[in-house]
């Protein structure tokens, strides 16, 4: 059984298996206060070339992104979000659990534009109306585009200009900047959004997510936004010894290297065998569209995701490769499509 | 430097980080769906002796808490827990972030009486109050004392008399179950509260608490709780990791026992020297009176958090032992209060 | 100045200032206890046929909403409604302030269909995505429209055999009733939703709506959720007063009936007109389409709403009559309009 | 039957029903932006000698509360309230509904001083607790109690010293300004705390409350919480006209006064006779402590309050008058308790 599920769905990178195993009974201080996050954060504030960021690790995606949005905004503000996106489809409601309205742009390839945004302020013009006050994209985005320089700058100079707040969502932050048609880097990302997080969980980590706060009135008493949220991990030093192993000798980008590598061997045989996709995808995920005959014989040795149906005969599937994916799942999977 | 800091200093028992390095690159489903998570369940509903409980795994007490409460309170429902409540002081106000009041009870060893519940329902008698609904408990509580067999039972009788939950919080399940006028076991949980969770991250597990939910009617739709609240973790498998070893050979509570034992040692010599005790805890955690200029010395060598002045010239300090703390350190510490 | 801009522009009918007058002093008990809210409650509950209704007054339309939809779901459920639905557009987030996601579907009309439901139904799934559990229509809605018995009626069985809940926002059930097209009555509305409230504010109340729960395990605790959301109005009796007169001789319907005369007076004079309406609204709010250079010409005596650009050289606006809208200010607004 | 059970049983003082009359058909803009509420504001702006000052109306007291403490706290920050106070007792967790923890000190007057206040900062030390971050006070209190300008003063010091926000609750602020002993005036309010609300509901008004934000950095964007929480009037006119009416001729204190002047002779009375008062309380409720068997009888005639068992024998009940209590209810009412 090869897995083109998700790229959460081994273990980790063995680097961090291994030192963690070599902790032995050291005593850490809680809460994150510890060695190992401080060197992971100042490793972290070097490679994104932003010294007074503001770090901090969390769990997971879903709480990362709740923690930082009921952080800041007032009750009566909102979201502007791709209607594909996370947190607009995926996470169970979690920001209107904190009492914050998603508004949404329809959006083909998962990206916002400054015209996207643009209208939705216009129609949101007196206090009758929510506050757009957060703009919220991932790079790369749930259909697996990416973002260019340019792209988001023209976002980040809109959102100055009319006083909106730009989180990124860096679930796949790692694939995104290793995709081909990248050009931004991770030293960008401090000067042309005021809050986004490195995601561990998709990229070799055991588990963790990097929080980067670039302004620093953003940042103020976050720790307690954290706590407040059941965000804050006792052990949080575990958090630490991830990104110190992944921010060491540019681990973090390699893992997402290999994973873009496959996905690129993948997308091409895809395409020498003439199976169309839904999305121009340049990342780790992939949305081919399938005859639906060829779902049955394809799920025996292959797991992955239905993303939907296109037409009455053919759907699309998602697959997803990952840090761990080898060449030989990906050249057995080509070999079983030739079939269909 | 010794660490009697806390019991969640320590990486974690080494069979855990053992067996993370043998996963190798096994994919595993997500979200608490695969087979370890499955196994772990299976494992713990043995040792519970309840075939029907819903049994989940999440990564922290504060957000176990946050999101069991919210998940079983309509708005206008409180909490009932003694002043002193995990819940009512040190998480942040993350109960009532989701909307719910906590009644206190004063209580000077940490724990709920029948007495102390009914008068706070006697004093809330309209819908100009909140009405109370569910009653949180620890055991071990905040100051290491422990329920007996007796005190629970009359507790949760009294909570099914007057439609009340019960939901106990076990971060220190294993202390006090390892406590030697412990009279409870964990088959008796079940049928002596609604809702428990068993604790990993304070008991020798890398990450995570197992919630055990007996009352089928409160378990509905709980992991869309869990995602609602950020609290689903992606990467599920390793929390059932942790705890299918920790319930294979009785690992939890030999943990448990060895941080007991060098506790009952610490006790011991404290007394031996006439230290006095704040609280007569009979678990992992003790709170020794110290003069005032014994802190800074004893600082040097030992990690220790300050619980709060006693009068002029004394403190209260907490010292917690864990399944990782050597006789070694407990024999330096007891020496060095020896020139107190 | 003729007002078109509302139907709650004007005090209210004089028949509730003549008895507020008449109270004198007389002392009565607080929130809503009160012999006039019982009196109204009883005419209420004859008029709709359902003895066994829950009766509650609150001060408005907003309240109300957010009142009763947080009262009867649980955190991770969301609200269907339609995308014009007030809820979703003009309370500022307010459901979604009380934790609870908005999901909405596109309609020209402002109604729901079945297919609607079924559609979000069906992209909801499992637990990464909200679970819809109640389902908002408003009668008359946003632009006017009415449901018919029919129409009705099968979104009420589809919500049945689903397990939605189903709430009708009356602000403008009055309007909805004494449409020419309309074949619903007070009556029927028991038995063909949960929830709904009989809008007082927009019928010549001087304040105040009334809501109905019809299915009792949905009423169970409602003034503990009254009060948590500052809804429940110390001097209850005012409103009990107010819907006590509205319910005495038909009163309610005799309002509703002359704002709607008028109404239809002057959409036939619109007709006349050839002035064409956005909307096809049997109702009091009337949609038409006017070239751009009237609108300054017609802001000089007559108040109105802008509802939005129609194309580069016309602009729809809405006119509302009321109960208190008088003939010679329809001829006015018509004659005025001859000129465009 | 006489009345002592509360200051809202009444409709209101005749002034206001009579304009009310006099409106006639008279159309207004809605939600609070009318010449009514504007007149009032300008009226209130005067009398508090604050022209910098941002006024609302809002319909009643707990709705008033949520909105203010909701509107200027971040999630994590708490609300510092004495143990009696009404958001902690009697709203039904309204507070807390919108997010917020309320921390308390015990006061056997109601009252809060910096002691207090500094014994709670100094208890919340770092971010696993909530942080206090703004004082709620009511004048009168809940036990009728008043601040002098020197308790005010010295609480207002202590707050802006430490980034405190002070929020005076002012539903019986009439009563309280009107007290024998009260040294403080309207206009000291502005300088004295950053916003409080001068309670109409309790004083005369058909209904409202009018709020003052006198730090104009807390009043940005208020009108949008209003709306948020179901908080801002259709018919704001109404709102206006009754403090319009209130801020005319001195009407308001005018009111209080007459509440006042007829407690005070029933305080004399009670005292002429013997009976006990369990509070010292100088405003328009009183807290007479009676032997038991006296109050079936006295139930028969008059109208109150239980306050609650004083010891086996005795009961303290509340007496409260309002603007419309006449001389003659007090004379029946003494004279009614000289048979005890």
């Amino acid at each position: 059984m090869y897995s083109f599920q998700n790229d959460y769905s081994e273990c980790c990178h063995p680097s961090i298996t291994e030192r963690l195993s070599l902790l032995g009974n050291e005593a850490f201080r809680g809460y994150g206060a510890d060695r190992l996050c401080e060197s992971a954060a100042a490793k972290i504030r070097r490679a994104i070339a932003c010294p007074e960021a503001s770090i901090h690790f969390l769990t997971g995606g879903t709480q990362t992104n709740l923690t930082v949005i009921a952080s800041v905004l007032r009750p009566f503000e909102a979201v502007i979000a791709a209607e594909t996106g996370h947190i607009n489809v995926h996470e169970t409601g979690a920001i209107e659990g904190t009492g914050h309205k998603v508004l949404t742009a329809a959006s083909s390839d998962g990206k916002l534009t400054p015209e996207m945004i643009l209208a939705l302020l216009a129609s949101h013009t007196d206090e009758h109306m929510v506050k757009p006050r957060l703009v919220y994209i991932s790079d790369s985005t749930e259909l697996g585009t990416v973002y260019t320089k340019a792209e988001l700058t023209a976002i980040y100079a809109l959102c100055r200009q009319r006083e909106l707040i730009l989180y990124l969502d860096g679930a796949r932050l790692g694939a995104a900047l290793c995709a081909s048609c990248n050009d931004l880097s991770l030293s960008d990302l401090p000067r042309l959004c005021d809050i986004f997080y490195i995601g561990g969980t998709k990229n070799g980590a055991l588990l963790g997510e990097a929080l980067v706060i670039s302004r620093p009135e953003l940042a103020e008493d976050f720790r307690y936004e954290m706590k407040h949220r059941g965000a804050m991990m006792a052990k949080g030093f575990l958090l630490g010894l991830n990104f110190d192993t992944l921010f060491t000798d540019g681990l973090y980008l390699r893992l997402a290297e290999a994973a873009g590598q496959q996905a690129a061997r993948l997308r091409q045989g895809l395409m020498d065998l003439g199976i169309p996709l839904m999305v121009d995808s340049p990342t780790n995920q992939l949305f081919p569209v399938l005859p639906n005959h060829a779902l049955p014989c394809l799920r025996r040795d292959f797991a992955f995701e239905i993303w939907g149906p296109v037409d009455e005969e053919h759907t699309c599937i998602r697959l997803v490769t990952s840090w761990a994916t080898t060449g030989e799942a990906v050249d057995h999977l080509l070999t079983a499509l030739e079939s269909f």
